[in-house]
């Protein structure tokens, strides 16, 4: 219960982090090496979930990583746009 | 093993974003919400890792705590200086 909980949160964070990095335009100051080191781990969460048939953690992982690599689109974008 | 890797990367990763607002004085991209829900979500997993008594999902989600902790306190002083 607590453990879901904390899944859904963990995931949810992204959504806000997303939606106003989209809206300002702006993800500057979110660094490469954050959001790829975030990647890298969440894709290593993923294969363990796999191993361990473990539902729950592939699907907050699995979205968790769909919202990351969605909001360093929007930071290749807005990079560009501002140099 | 992958899932030891992957808590260490999913820990990781907020070492170069804290130290990426510190250097640049800068954390005005990341949101609130974001944060405030990274870390109920982070004091959540804590209180599961509490729970059933594992050890790696305890010390990867007390570390990485006190780093969203950290950053969030790293944008209050940079937002202010800001306005």
């Amino acid at each position: 219960m607590i453990g879901t909980l904390a899944a859904v949160l963990t995931t949810a964070a992204w959504l806000p982090q997303l939606l106003r990095a989209w809206r300002e335009r702006s993800a500057g100051d979110l660094s490469w090496l954050y959001l790829g080191t975030m990647t890298a781990g969440l894709a290593s969460w993923l294969v363990y979930g796999t191993s361990r048939h473990d539902a729950a953690l592939l699907g907050a992982n699995a979205v968790s990583l769909v919202l990351v690599l969605a909001l360093s689109a929007v930071k290749v974008v807005t990079d560009r746009r501002r140099t």
